[in-house]
């Protein structure tokens, strides 16, 4: 397909689609001449990538080309891949080695991790900066003296592995394995808002059958 | 205790907790003579929570007071002054009806509901904020063609109603009423990213599992 069509079918204006080509963010088209370039489903499944990025997930443009550039590694197994591709992701404050809550939601998170039998998880460790980040959350968490140790985290924590099976079902259905890191990518990006609602919906629904609606 | 000691435990610091006190987000102490007054429990239990609220949940005075306003009304039955209380949080956008993919997520969403038997949900509808952001972020992973049906979101929304259940079973177990909002209340600010966390390094977990580590 042409421009014009490329950009009818996603939604992106033709200067955006320009823009994206000039920063990287979508591959070149085929030169079919001196003045048009040919685009296919490839590129039409990329700008939709890059949307949820860019305009849903407010990933700044340096971010997306690291986070697209491991999309894009063949040369990494999956694991690999998918984690350095969700690790590029912007994630929340590093935790703050100075504040006492720190090294006490590490020795927690450490002990869940054994707990679940949860082993790469503790292998990585704080390599991960999702591993880092869950430290941050249980710090602030119990620094403003709500107690949660191991043992009050692991239902959720299995709810949550839970969660990832279904995930990782999903992305076992697609294609090929670009589709696959894109699909991830976008889930990360696009399903937390969906699983936060659930939730507070799941919270209101359990509330009005325990206690009544008035 | 004396301001100064309520200062020290809570890790707020006077000018703070006098501010607080002059935006009706904490209740005045006891006035023991013209110049002191006395402070106890439910003061730094409520400093906790206006803390959770504005420094950790970046809530606005005026929300928090809006707030705290229903965590205090006991007029309220639970249900109401929980869901008072949790719908006056800042939520996401409001859905957009000029745009076509918001009547196929309410769609979506109401089966959803029907499909789980979620019936204070369903009566509740799109009055409920929650509600509505839901139908906001179908509608935004579906508007980028991800097809996300009601189907493959059920099982997503049992574990969430399986977080829900632990959720309450954890309010439960405050001793008052107070307490029980006062608790939902920083659980909804301050649990989440906790809960995101846990998501992430499971789907590690899951995925080192699976496809190995290299």
């Amino acid at each position: 397909m042409r421009l014009a069509e490329l950009s009818e079918r996603s939604g992106v204006s033709t200067a955006t689609i320009k823009y994206y080509l000039r920063e990287g963010l979508v591959p070149p088209g085929r030169q079919v001449n001196a003045t048009t370039a040919e685009y296919d489903d490839g590129h039409l499944r990329r700008l939709r990538l890059v949307r949820a990025l860019i305009q849903v997930g407010r990933v700044p443009v340096a971010k997306a080309r690291e986070v697209l550039g491991h999309v894009d590694d063949e040369s990494l197994g999956r694991t690999i891949r998918l984690g350095a591709a969700l690790w590029a992701l912007p994630q929340g404050p590093e935790p703050d080695e100075e504040d006492p809550a720190v090294p006490a939601a590490r020795a927690e998170v450490d002990r869940l991790l054994a707990l679940l039998d949860w082993d790469a998880a503790r292998e990585v460790g704080a390599l991960s900066p999702v591993h880092r980040s869950l430290v941050v959350a249980v710090a602030t968490l119990n620094g403003l003296g709500y107690g949660w140790d191991a043992e009050r985290l692991a239902p959720y924590a299995e709810l949550m592995h839970a969660a990832a099976r279904l995930d990782l079902d999903s992305l076992e259905a697609q294609a090929s394995e670009a589709e696959r890191v894109e699909t991830a990518v976008a889930a990360a990006v696009l399903f937390e808002p969906v699983l936060r609602a659930l939730h507070r919906l799941a919270q209101e629904e359990e509330s009005a059958r325990r206690y009544g609606i008035e």
